[in-house]
C-alpha cells in the first residue's frame, strides 16, 4: 500500500487504508481487519461478501467516489444476479476491484459478528460469534508422488486458504471424507468448531462443494417438569423454532427429591432416568428440526442449563450425593462434550455439546445461565435476581460483588399442593381481583383475555370451563384476600361471621373462600383453604428467607431492584408479589421480568463462544451461600411467615400488573395462548 | 540446602546435593530430579520408592557413611516390611530421613525410567516411559462452604501433589467418581494418560484407596492374516503373555486385494470386515488378560501397526481408494483414539488408542513401526530391511537418508499358491537340502528337530505326517534345485534323462522334483513343480526389483548389510535368500533377522510415548517410493526373473543357516514348536 494507491473507507467500521488498483474489496477487508463475511474464500460463489459501494461526496471521510471506483460488474457477478438476484446497489466483495478512492458500507448480514437485538431493552446484545464455523476449500488431488492422507491434504488448504493452523476429525468424519472429497471434486465445505478451552478446530461436517443448507444450534432449557429448545441459526442467530417437551422423569418424581429418592431407591434408578431425558431431547430434536423444516443432522452445537440434579441425570451421573449434605457435585466446571456422549443421535452425529457450569449443590447451571442473561456482576445498582420455579434461585449482587444461593420454595408457586390447584393450561384462573366492599371475585382464565365480569366471558370460557387455579392465580388469591381484610397477618381465613360474607365457608376447623362453585352443574368448586394459604406462605417465607440471607451476607436491607425471571416469573404480578411479602418492596417500577433468563443465558452461550468464558469466570467469582447450612435462613424463614401488608400498597393501580415478557422466543409468539402452557412448565 | 547440611550423593546418577538433617530421601531425590519412583506421593503404602543406602568409605565419592546416616526403621517401615517384606539393606525412600552424609543406590525397580533390554544385542533398548502412570492422592472433602466439584478437588489434590496442571475425565469416568471417592474415604489411586500431543492429562481410571493391581497395555500387530498382541506391563515394561488369532477377514479375501474387491463389489462389505476385526481384536484381548490372568479392564492403552487396508479397516475406513491409483490414504498421520472409538468393548472402556503413521498408499504403519524399532535413520551403514510378507515392506537408508517402498510378492513366500504349499504348522517341510551328487532330499518339518535322514524323525513324525511345503520350505527347495544342478538359471526343471535322477519327473510338459511320496498309503505327494518355481521366481522378483528401485534412487548398487524382519523373515535361510536371488548379496555375517520387528515396533510406542513423535517425524522424513509408477521397477522386476547362483555360494556351511530370531516374547520361548505357528501368519 502506498499513499498513492486508492483509499479504501469501510463503513460503518471507520476503517481505512490504500490499496494498488485492481484489490480486490474482500482483499482489502481482510487487511485492515473489516468484519466481511466469507465462505467460500473469494471464489464468487458463498455470496456473504455482499456489500454496498457509496458514490458522490463524502465529506466526513473527505472523499470523493468517482463512478468508476471500482472495476465494472464481471461475468460472476452476472452470473450471480442472474441466478440468485444481487439487490440494487450491492457488488461481491471478492470480485469487485478498487480502482479509485470508494467508500464501503458492510451491511449487517454481511458482518460474521453482527448483533442480534433482543427485544426487551434491558437485555443484553448477543455477538454472533459460535464456536461452529463454515469454512469452503478447494482441497489438493492426491498424489502418488506425495502420498500424504486426503485429512492431510484438507488441513493444508484450511491452513493455507484460511489460516486455521491445525484440525482433528474423529473416525466418523474419517469414514465420508474421501467419497465426500471426490464427490465435490476436491471443493468441499466443512463446519469447524473450536471451543473455548480448544486450541485445535474440529472438522464437525464436511459437504461436497458449497454447502448452502445453513447451520444450527440448540438452546437447551433442560427443567425439571419441562425441558425447552430454541433451534438457532448459529450464521444470523435468528431463533427458526421454538418448542418444549413434558420431562419424562416426571413419571418418577414430581420434585427433584423425589427424583433423587427414586435414585437411592431403585437401584438403576438413575439410568432409568438418564434414558429417559436423553430420549426426551432426542424426541424434542426431532420435533423442533421438523418444525422448522431443515434437517436435524444441521444441528451442531447444542447448549444446556439445568439444575444440578437434572444435570447429573443429564450426564449419566448418579444423583445421590446432590440429595444429602454436603450436597457434593460430580463436577461444578463446565463441559464440553461430543453429542454422541450423551446418545444425542438425533443431531449431527459430531455435534458437540456445551454444559454451563454450576454454581453450587443447589444453585445449577441454570443459575449460571440467568447469570450470563442478567449480568447483575456488571450492574450500577444492587440488584435482587429470582428465578421463581419449584426451588428458587437467587441472585444478588452488583459490580462489586454477586451472592448466590437456591431456596427450596416447593412446588406450591406453581399451583402443586393447592386444593385447587393446577399446572398454567386452559381454563386455570390465572389472576384473580376481590372487591374489598363486597367480597366478591372476578377473574382472568387462561385461554380467555376477559375477565369474569365481562360481557363474553362466560360463552368464551364454555369450552374450557373453570378448571382451577394456577401458580400465578394463587399468590393473587392470597393477596387479595388480605387486601380485601379476609384474612389476618398470620395468614388466618376468616368466617363469615366475622368478615361478613358468605364466600368464607366452613372448612373443617378452619375456614376457606369459595372463588368459583360449579358444582351443581358436575363442575368444579373452587376455593383457597386455610391449607393453601399455609403452603403459599411456606413457599414465599422460603424464597423470601433465601433473599434476606443473601442481603445479610451483603450487608444491606433493602435492594434497589429486582429482577423475577423464570417462565413463571414473567406472570406473576409484582404487586401481588409484594403484597404477600414474596420479594422485598422496592418502587413497582423496579421490579421487572427478564422472562426465561436462563433459556436466555443458554443462547447467549450458543452464539458466543467467549460467553462461555465469561460465565465460567463468573461462576468462579460468585460467592456461594448454601441455605441449609444458616441457621439464619432459619430465623428469616419463621420471620417471614406472615403477609405483611393489609392494604394495597399500591392502590393506583387499578388493573392487574402484567409485567412486559421478553421472552427470547423471536417469532413473536406473545406470553399468553399455547405458547404459554409450555413455558410455564419450568 | 547449605554446605554444612548432610551430603547426599544418589547412584547410579551421581546427582549429589546437600539437605537439612530430618529430610526424607524421597525429598531429596525430587529436588535433585533423581529417578526415584513413587505412586503414594510419599505416604510409606505404595514401596516403590525403595532404596538401598551405602555405609562406609565411598572413595569415589568423597564421602564416609557413618551407620546413622539414616533415621533409624520407623513404624511405617517396620508394618511394611511385616506385612510385605522389604529386601535386606533396603529402605523406603519416602520414610527414612537424612541424618549425614550418606550415598543411597536407587535399584533398578525404583526407576521410574527403568530401561528394558531386549535379547538380541542390535535391537535397541526400551527406556519406560509410557502414556499411562498411576497416581495416588488425597482429595479434599467437599465442603459446602466452598462448593466445588468433587473432580475439581480432584484435579486441584493432582496438582497440590503431584504437579499435574490439568486433568480431564469423560463422563464414563465421572459416573463411577463419586462412589469409589467414598469408597476410598477420599484416597484414590488414579491412571492418568498423557498423549505426545495432548496437553491436558486424561483420567483413564481411578480406584478407591492405592491401587495395587498393575497396569497394562497391548501392543498389536494386526495382520492380514494373523492378528498378534502382546500384553506388557505398563511399569516394568515386561511382556506378561503374548498371543495370536486369525484374522477373521480371511474369509472376505484371502489378500488384501481381494478384501478391497469384496468392500467395491458388495455395499457394506467394508463394515462387515471392520466389524470381523474389530470382534477379533476383543476376543483376543480377552483371551490374553485371562492367560496372563489379569483383569481386562486394566488394559489402558493399546498401539496398533498394520498395513494401510487393516489401518483403513480396522479404523471403519472403506478401503476402496486404496484399491487403485493413486492410493490416496483418508489419513496418513498417527492417530489416538479413545478405545470405544473402535468398539474395543474388551478392554478398558477409557482405554487410548495409538496407532502409528502409515508411510504412503502402499507402506503402512507396520513399516513405521519396523523404521521405530530398526531406525535405520540412526544407521551408520547403509541398511536394507526387508519385512517379508504377502507385500513386502522394503527400507534402504542410513544416517542420511531413509527410502521406502512396498513391493507386491504376494503370497508364496506364506506357502500359498505352491502346488504342496501350506502355511506353517506342524507336518510342514521347513528346511530341506538335496545332496549335489546323489540328488536325494532330506528335509525337516516344523514340530521335529531331527532331519528326515537322522535316527528317530519317521517316528517323532509318525502323528502329524508329511503334510507340505511352508514358505522357508520352498525357498529353500528352489534354492537347493539350482545348487544341486537340477534347475538352470531360467528355472527350467531338468528331466531325469537330463539330471540322472528319477526325483525329476514329468508333470505335464514339464518337469517337477519329488521331495516326499506317501501316496501309497494315502498320504500326500509332496513335488515342487514348474510353476511354484515360477510363483516363487515372481515373488523374489518383486521382492528383488523393489530392493533395487531404493538403491537407484538413492544411487548405489550394493548394500552394506541387511535385514530381514516380520515374523516369516526370522525363518528364511540367509543363504537360500541370496541364492534365489530375493535379496542382493552381501557376507553372510551381514544378514541379520529382526524378528518381529513391526510387532517391537509397536511395543516401543506402548512403552515410551517420545517415540510416538519420534515415529511421527521419521515418516515425514522417509523418501516414499512407489513401485506402481516407476517404470524401473518393472524392468528390475524382468532382470530380476533369473535364479543366479549355480553353485552354493557359501560351501562352508554344511548346515542350514538358523538366524537368530530375537522376538520380544521376553517369556522365553522359542522360534520352534508351537509358538512359531502363530508368528509365522504375519
Amino acid at each position: 500500500m502506498s499513499d498513492t494507491d486508492p483509499l479504501v473507507v469501510f463503513t460503518p467500521s471507520g476503517k481505512r487504508g490504500h490499496f494498488p488498483k485492481g484489490t480486490p474489496v474482500l482483499t482489502a477487508a481482510r487487511q485492515l481487519g473489516v468484519d466481511l463475511d466469507s465462505v467460500c474464500g473469494g471464489r464468487g460463489i458463498c455470496s456473504k461478501c455482499q456489500i454496498t459501494p457509496g458514490y458522490g461526496e463524502f465529506a466526513k471521510h473527505g472523499v470523493t467516489v468517482q463512478p468508476d471506483a471500482l472495476s465494472e460488474w464481471n461475468k460472476v457477478e452476472a452470473r450471480y444476479d442472474e441466478k440468485r438476484g444481487l439487490k440494487p446497489g450491492r457488488r461481491l466483495g471478492c470480485q469487485a476491484q478498487v480502482m479509485g478512492d470508494v467508500v464501503i458500507d458492510v451491511p449487517p448480514e454481511s458482518q460474521v459478528h453482527r448483533q442480534v437485538v433482543r427485544k426487551a431493552a434491558s437485555a443484553r446484545v448477543i455477538e454472533m460469534d459460535p464456536a461452529t464455523r463454515l469454512y469452503f476449500v478447494e482441497v489438493d488431488e492426491p498424489d502418488m508422488h506425495e502420498p500424504t492422507g486426503d485429512l492431510e491434504r484438507l488441513a493444508r488448504a484450511l491452513k493455507d486458504q484460511w489460516e486455521i493452523p491445525q484440525i482433528r476429525a474423529d473416525l466418523t468424519l474419517l469414514t465420508k471424507l474421501q467419497p465426500v472429497l471426490r464427490k465435490g471434486k476436491f471443493q468441499v465445505t466443512v463446519a469447524l468448531n473450536k471451543g473455548h478451552r480448544d486450541d485445535v478446530a474440529r472438522v464437525t461436517e464436511i459437504w461436497p462443494g458449497l454447502h448452502e443448507g445453513g447451520l444450527y444450534g440448540l438452546a437447551i432449557d433442560l427443567g425439571s417438569t419441562t425441558v425447552a429448545a430454541h433451534l438457532t441459526d448459529l450464521e444470523t442467530g435468528e431463533v427458526k423454532a421454538s418448542s418444549g417437551i413434558m420431562n419424562p422423569q416426571i413419571r418418577f418424581g414430581e420434585d427433584l427429591m423425589s427424583r433423587v429418592s427414586y435414585a437411592m431407591m431403585n437401584p438403576g434408578g438413575d439410568r432409568e432416568m438418564t434414558r429417559a431425558v436423553r430420549d426426551a431431547i432426542n424426541t424434542l430434536a426431532e420435533e423442533i428440526a421438523k418444525e422448522a423444516e431443515i434437517d436435524a443432522s444441521l444441528i451442531v452445537e447444542t447448549v444446556f442449563v439445568c439444575n444440578p440434579v437434572m444435570h447429573h441425570l443429564l450426564l449419566g451421573i448418579d444423583p445421590v450425593e446432590l440429595g444429602q449434605a454436603p450436597f457434593a457435585l460430580a463436577t461444578s466446571e463446565s463441559l464440553t462434550l461430543d453429542a454422541a456422549a450423551l446418545e444425542l443421535s438425533a443431531i449431527n452425529p459430531r455435534a458437540r455439546v456445551f454444559v454451563l457450569p454450576c454454581i453450587a449443590g443447589h444453585v445449577g447451571a441454570d443459575a449460571a445461565a440467568v447469570a450470563l442473561s442478567e449480568e447483575p456482576g456488571k450492574s450500577e445498582d444492587l440488584a435482587l435476581i429470582v428465578d421463581v420455579g419449584t426451588n428458587a434461585e437467587i441472585l444478588l449482587g452488583d459490580k462489586s460483588r454477586v451472592l448466590a444461593c437456591s431456596s427450596p420454595t416447593g412446588p406450591a408457586f406453581e399451583g402443586a399442593q393447592i386444593s385447587s390447584g393446577q399446572r398454567a393450561a386452559p381454563g386455570a384462573i390465572e389472576a384473580i381481583r376481590i372487591d374489598p366492599e363486597t367480597k366478591e371475585p372476578r377473574f382472568r382464565v387462561i385461554g380467555c383475555e376477559k375477565w369474569s365480569d365481562e360481557d363474553g366471558f362466560w360463552e368464551e370460557t364454555a369450552t374450557t370451563g373453570i378448571t382451577g387455579i394456577c401458580g400465578s392465580g394463587i399468590i393473587e388469591a392470597v393477596a387479595e384476600l388480605r387486601i380485601a381484610g379476609l384474612m389476618d397477618e398470620s395468614g388466618l381465613i376468616g368466617s363469615a361471621a366475622q368478615t361478613g360474607t358468605e364466600r368464607c365457608v366452613p372448612e373443617g376447623r378452619t375456614n376457606a373462600y369459595l372463588i368459583h362453585d360449579a358444582s351443581a352443574e358436575g363442575g368444579p368448586r373452587i376455593t383457597v383453604t386455610q391449607g393453601d394459604i399455609r403452603a403459599i406462605q411456606l413457599a414465599k417465607s422460603a424464597l423470601y428467607a433465601g433473599a434476606r440471607l443473601l442481603m445479610d451476607e451483603r450487608g444491606v436491607d433493602k435492594v434497589d431492584r429486582v429482577v423475577l425471571a423464570g417462565a413463571f416469573g414473567a406472570h406473576i404480578s409484582a404487586k401481588h408479589a409484594m403484597v404477600l411479602g414474596m420479594i422485598p418492596d422496592v418502587p413497582l417500577e423496579k421490579v421487572t421480568s427478564a422472562g426465561n433468563a436462563a433459556g436466555t443465558g443458554a443462547r447467549i452461550a450458543l452464539c458466543n463462544v467467549a460467553a462461555r468464558a465469561e460465565i465460567e469466570k463468573t461462576v468462579r467469582q460468585i460467592t456461594k451461600v448454601e441455605t441449609a447450612i444458616e441457621p439464619k435462613f432459619q430465623e428469616h424463614f419463621v420471620a417471614a411467615n406472615a403477609i405483611p401488608h393489609k392494604t394495597d400498597p399500591f392502590p393506583e393501580l387499578a388493573k392487574v400488573v402484567s409485567l412486559p415478557n421478553p421472552s427470547f422466543n423471536t417469532k413473536g409468539e406473545d406470553a399468553d395462548g399455547g405458547g404459554r402452557r409450555r413455558r410455564r412448565r419450568g
